[in-house]
């Protein structure tokens, strides 16, 4: 998940500076929870150039603090470490050189208590400046760039489990995170699909809260009739594509894909195993069998394509599935949850089920449990002015061979999540908590 | 330029077969003709992977009426060759194993002259379809083929030129192509914005030529106010770009853009060379002088977007381009010309100066000179279907990290380009005709 | 092969200016023979890095006598081309740039008839040194170099065939070279393994003729009592490792030679062709059924040394074979023969066959048929000293990982072969006509 | 340092198992103590394919002697963990798959916890077998692997410090590993060569001691008269060479290391760093100005050659090493002196100095501080025979592509070294302590 950067909506006369180190305090605490499971050895290790190393997300998140807020808004701030500019910049390249990404789990130094220490060091810092700040324009900059800092954190909370989730299931001894719940297996009923009327619609954020830039200007967009899968793509039906040949069919797939297919050896989702005859699942919880009405999980967007064109249906816009969500409350089975795993679809109820009032009902799963690849490439709306400054510097850096991703999934923090949140991944990736949902053009 | 395939449009009804025989020869003769200028050696090498020998776009398109037409639509036609089959297809999965794209320069049979015979042999048995073929449904579908085989020829036609400068301009000896004029020095006029209104438009093809299935089905985008520029962007001008450090400021360029010029060290477009403190540019007709006011071409999608956002611009979308270009006529440097080179642009006209009646103003150089890159991902129209079969079956495939150019270059045969017509290519390509036109929202 | 340059030994005296100049027309004149089988496609592609254009051999020969004969002893020498010099450079750094390697295959010019006009034009030169020039030292410097530049002619005349060998050879419609005489299946007779005392011997050249640097200086060398195959390896004895799993089988091989195993996916000989679960071979002659007394050819080193460890043998050192070959006279399927592919051996005499004097019976096949791998590392001999100047410059350049092989080839000019002779390449090279001969220790 | 395994020399008889077990605690603890300066992270870290986690070489070494020790000569040994077996092998193929070799530091599990708990299980039971074990032929056996396993572990012992010191080394912080002491600068004399006759020697091993397989037999060599640099090449002499624009004369470099440097960049001994004008060395005790008359260290084999070349010398075959240090007792500054780091060379003694009787002189440094390049590429003596089974399997696995180095360094175990030991890599590393002895032909 890569961080587009927020326009900085105005913070004080909208809460206080006490709830702004509130909410501080409490994102930043639940990063370290999310590392306390943790053994140091797992927070060291990089097992892929597109993982990060918790122990640098731990750094990197605190950077973004130092830089953006300490450096610039409080004066005689004294950094923790004259070099932590360098190791723990991500891509900001008008920051300075960075150190290679791939290169992160090469590095042993700082250590865990080191960077504990340094998120320490900033965390009084920021407290410090909460506590006695002034009321002030530069104050209320330094507030807004606290909540960007907040939002950025958040998302890097969602990458410390996906990253530390592909070092531990690459690992032959196939460790598990934590503990969690096991899901038992229910049937999953029969998808349906939503009739959604399409012609003007709106798109984007508006409101008061906060927003990252890429998420405005709210637009208006011209949709066709279109129905929408009323749940997510479970397993069994997955597998019922993979039965039907559905790797080796080159029909099926987008060109970049099959090549892809061919070079990787891609044959499945990313942590199914076979064994004796039988499918499991690499879970954060450990080895377990596959649930078949669980929706499939870890899939690239060549596999969601090929799938859908499979099942004779596509993926959706982005601007369909936000249309479709808008009305939508954002509740699922997202990381407040604790499942850490997406989770078979609730039964509809009667009236969902029924056809009285097709107009009314909502797609279940929308929030939670898995980011749901759409057929749209990440690109600016119409009208978007990226922010002024370092911040807003890379705001579009990410606008191409990216597709966008909706919804949140069972490792994204609800607070984080909303209807025009917008996710993008090149369209390989595999390690995110990434599904499909089926539309159709009525 | 990939192929997409065409919906068959019938033909029959609409002219002869022997109309159709007076464009498949006069198609085919064409290619020849652009390979007559060339050494056989000129015909067998392949400088890069993305560019093919010129021999083999002249067996490959011949292939295709082999696989599609003959082997399809005429009892008992004998092939030429049984492993020509698996030499010359480029692409189509399902027609079985092909030879790796990047070794085709590696092969020296069938020599030039045997693939002149193979053009030869299958000339020949077109001829005879065409001549004593009775009107039938089938023959109305191998002509609808024909048709098909013939817009193809014209995508390799521009190919071969495209991919002999690549081969001939990566010699150090450069040599030319062929002779070509040379265009005198002029002065550009200022550069100036039209507007337009937006709204609820229709873009994509509904008439009754050929058009290719990437282009339907016709249908309404919802478009805010925007501005074109009148004319493409000149070398002037993007040569103030890189004495700005256009080339060394990251924050101008996409992520994925910035890496390719540090792996590649790109720092100018394609076939500039810099000698005695004086810019040349290898032309078709060979290196000449820089021309100030002639447009920019050969930069890639990420230059052309970095450009756009130093001169505080952007690039239109597709749709954007389409609406402002179709009430254009089809006229410009086309292949036609004989040019091989953008020019610079005409001055405007004394009305198109004046700002009297902006909404009837018509940018110029939208068809010809340069490919135009757009700011849109290459993706289905709403309502896409894919044909049937096996010339349908890649319609779609190269839809994920591909951007669409419109407009046609100084190298497309004038009979090919549309104001609908779609071209893609990866945004790292810069050996095609491709440069940049400005928009604006306003 | 690469070139090793020798030390100018004096010419002037040993024969005249005439004779020379004979050898010189004689020699220029079989490489155009080498190319007169092929079309103009055929030389210009190259297959891999390794392998050269038959047209950039053609002019690099002829760049070797402008580069060192011409333009630096005979005055006002008028270069044919100024880009000659870097194009058709190979290797040496201090003349400045060179065209990458693996390029030359994506050069279409100069074209064959213009380095056939290149040709021409060098040899008229150095025919008019040699006709008018006068003796004097210079002169006498001259001569020397043009004898060098021949046998690096002869070289490359090898090289010509062995990378024509592996372009028509990977073309999927396999082409002969031209045609060739075909060998009638004979039994061949067991091998017998001759006891050599060992003890100190002397190796190295040091006679009058033509011989590289590297050869010298003659030296004195200690062995162990050795004994050495009589013949070498055939086909059959080679297939009998294969159906063994000697590919199979790790603790048979190098370790780097396994990983090139797995990398490569090297399951067989490099022309050995199955189908319809009969084995042939590609030779210059075409593809033929495989010839099961024949020698094995186009192993890798570690192929041979696999073999070899399987066969509870060795690989000699260069010291044994030498030892071995030098009373030897110089004959066998040399280029001269025009087979272009190894052959059975002759059956051995009866004398040969009798252990009457064992002492007394020299091994078949020692030159010609195969280059043979020994287990030398290629190196300097003691004393070595490298020659002064340009040409002295890298004689020793390739002296770490190379072996040597020794007794030339099918493909060797016969003149050119030696019992001194050391030719080395990289382990991992099969597209020389390499094969093995069997040792032991006694 | 790879690690060629040695015939098992009989060992009961020769000493009790009672001091075989102290061996084997020694050398145990002495690993553990190597680590102990270390934090975690720095045990889980791979900067480089060559090199390994510290965490791997303690499990690694642990897994020798479980698997050919406990596994093999202990009924009802119960392994530690099913599947360390696969992920501790390190390259014997016939005990079944491994680990991909650069993706040990990707690894987080088991922690460094589990591992030394791995340590303490394998250490009680080679233990108890010691203590409890009856003198029998199988008891011989495992007693003869054992301590095979400790001449291993030794030779992972100096990984651990190379392979740490390149990890800290690489990471922009460059932490020390442990305080060490900082030698005083000194001036070093002038270099000596001291004469060798030459003629028939022996060198391999042949005694009763330990020797690996590689070192054996002894055999007859014949050598020219040499001389042999009476100390190492030091900073200061290297450092002119590099001021004679050393790095940038082709003439001076093997074609393979020419183009390492341009690969990877090459301008100074891997560990050198330039600031402020000034010259420093990372050492395993952090940065330290360069000491002139320190031996220069972190050179590749092309290095070291290039500057033999350079100073018109040559590197010793490793017969002509061995000759001369076969009369030298095994002392030095070894890894047993704790510096960690080469130090300058004691003063030549007067008698040394002098030229009295120079055939009694002996070359300082000769054990300990370097690892010397010699020219002679690593492969089997005369007469070698491999060791049965599966230890055996891969004595001469590496003998291709690998030079030979003699003398040990500042990280190897006093007790590990002999004249006749023979290291070797592949001629690009430089991580591990390697330096430059020169040699001359008389």
């Amino acid at each position: 998940m890569h961080q587009p950067i927020s326009e900085a909506p105005t913070l004080s006369g909208r809460r206080s500076f006490s709830r702004a180190l509130d909410d501080y305090l409490s994102v930043r605490s639940r990063t370290l929870d999310l590392a306390a499971p943790l053994a140091i050895e797992d927070q060291v290790v990089q097992s892929m150039p597109d993982a990060s190393p918790t122990r640098w997300h731990l750094a990197h998140t605190t950077w973004f603090f130092e830089t953006f807020v300490l450096e610039r808004h409080v004066r005689d701030y004294q950094p923790f470490h004259p070099s932590y500019r360098r190791l723990f910049n991500s891509y900001y390249q008008s920051l300075g050189p960075q150190l290679e990404r791939a290169r992160r789990g090469t590095l042993s130094r700082p250590t865990v208590d080191e960077v504990i220490a340094y998120r320490r060091h900033v965390d009084e810092a920021i407290t410090s400046l909460l506590e006695h700040g002034e009321p002030s324009a530069e104050m209320e900059k330094a507030c807004s760039l606290i909540e960007v800092g907040l939002h950025h954190e958040e998302q890097h909370q969602e990458l410390i489990l996906t990253d530390v989730k592909h070092a531990l299931g690459m690992n032959p001894l196939r460790p598990a995170y934590r503990r969690t719940e096991e899901e038992s297996p229910v049937e999953a009923d029969a998808i349906r699909f939503i009739d959604l009327p399409g012609g003007i619609v709106e798109i984007g954020f508006a409101g008061d809260g906060f927003a990252y830039d890429n998420e405005r200007p709210r637009h208006r967009v011209h949709l066709e009739p279109f129905a929408l899968a009323d749940r997510l793509t479970t397993n069994a039906e997955y597998l019922a594509f993979m039965k039907d040949r559905g790797y080796e069919r080159p029909e099926l797939w987008l060109s970049d894909g099959w090549d892809l297919l061919q070079r990787e050896r891609i044959r499945a989702p990313l942590y199914w195993i076979e064994a004796d005859g039988q499918l499991f699942e690499y879970s954060l919880g450990g080895v377990r069998p596959l649930v078949e009405a669980a929706p499939v999980v870890h899939v690239s967007y060549y596999e969601a394509d090929a799938y859908a064109r499979w099942a004779g249906a596509r993926l959706p816009a982005e601007s369909e599935w936000e249309t479709a969500a808008e009305k939508a409350s954002v509740d699922g089975n997202l990381l407040d949850s604790g499942w850490l795993h997406p989770r078979s679809a609730a039964r509809a109820s009667a009236r969902d089920a029924s056809d009285d009032d097709p107009g009314s009902r909502l797609p279940r799963q929308l929030f939670g449990d898995v980011w749901e690849w759409t057929s749209s490439a990440y690109s600016a709306y119409p009208g978007y002015v990226p922010p002024e400054g370092a911040l807003g510097e890379y705001n579009a850096k990410f606008m191409s061979c990216r597709f966008v991703l909706r919804g949140g999934s069972c490792a994204t923090p609800g607070r984080h999540i909303r209807a025009t949140y917008r996710n993008f991944f090149s369209p390989d990736a595999r390690w995110q908590f990434t599904g499909i949902r089926l539309a159709r053009s009525s």
